[in-house]
């Protein structure tokens, strides 16, 4: 899958002259949303439809800052999904190729304050992420 | 009343060193809902009533810049009101004394999707911003 | 001039369900620096140069809301400019068409603590500015 | 140590109906400057100067969302400290007692692009370091 494509905003920069570190949390949600997006799942759709994506956990490894102005490139894996739970990986590529951010999060879906089974609740999402799982798998074997 | 205090947080500085123009807009809504609490209104409690008071317009007049760690004073008057339109009047103070913001917002309050008026809706809010207006007028004039 | 593209972010959400009005001072920025960028000065060259353009005032009219995953267009013009200070007009348009805020800012450049004057230090962006002056001058009249 | 006391404001929510979780990031980092302030260390004049302290990781579990207008309690507790680095535990308490963010962050303090070392450079808040630390010890041995 691409990566989502982000410019760094001015307003995003803190007085130590880089993108404040907060913001690469609303960056990596984007690219959540894009990747769901991509999967065929608007997170907009889905949220009308009652369901909601809270985070339950996220780390976050800063290697190097992103500037102002620049272009990042943010690489999304799901790396793992019992059907209900699901995490990402991601990695912030800054323009000189740097990894600037590794994170991980991990996620379920939430209907009526109940955890729901993606599997039972959204079966074709299901079927998206058991194709990236083997991949992933795949690739790390 | 009172004023409003508010220190600058670090979060809120941009790489001019300062903090960022965008932030006083959230400052101006947190002195509203402090000044409708110190009216016996609170805020919170006017949404879980359906209630929501979206801004119409507002103007900031940029004069001083407020630093990281700088606790500022925010005084905040209610200088126009129809019964249904209110107008509020900022100004934010420095630690030396000198205004850094000048700002002004209209708003109404909003139910079902339609403007109400606050003389029938909330008659007490209705006594407080009188008192208020009246004050305002005596000390303009 | 091409309005400047921006899509809504589920992070610039408050809980009213629509954009937190904070937002649109950002999307602002982003549109002068995009517009800036396309007179061909680079907002991030010209800091390293030690040039800064703050904000001298701003005002905004809230018409429509803006929601969660909706794409606007943003048009700026240059609508005064003195050689010194210049003033934007903006128009945020929703995905139907829809006016959502209208919007105006007023700024200078400062060098070393001191307002420049554009004609001088920037004759390039000063033609530029000229230009884009005569044009809003001859839409106008 | 007294916790750090935070009140959530409007702004910081989104359309879940509850605070955003990039906001917590923002929270921490206003508890990390409270708890060096207690410390007699003063981060503005650190940066003053010359010396930042950025942070490397953080990693969040989000138990139990905080609203609007909920006052919170931070406890943040020291947990290592190596003479360079240092790592910073918090828990974040809601009105009703309930943990609502488990967090943990680890951070060095860089002078000229470079790490120093707390204990050389800043010999007393080595001294204090080193007693939170015996303290932490105790306190889980």
């Amino acid at each position: 899958m691409e990566p989502y494509i982000r410019t760094a905003h001015y307003h995003e920069t803190d007085q130590m002259g880089v993108i404040h570190h907060s913001n690469y949390l609303k960056w990596l949600e984007e690219a959540r949303i894009y990747f769901l997006d991509e999967c065929g799942l608007s997170y907009k759709k889905m949220e009308e439809n009652g369901i909601i994506s809270p985070v339950y956990e996220i780390s976050l490894q800063y290697k190097y800052p992103v500037k102002f102005d620049e272009t990042v490139k943010i690489y999304l894996e799901l790396t793992k999904y019992t059907g209900v739970r699901f995490e990402f990986e991601y990695r912030i590529i800054n323009p000189e190729g740097k990894v600037s951010v590794l994170a991980k999060s991990t996620h379920c879906l939430i209907k009526d304050n109940k955890v729901i089974s993606v599997k039972k609740e959204l079966p074709e999402l299901h079927e998206k992420f058991m194709k990236f799982i083997e991949e992933y798998e795949k690739n790390n074997s």
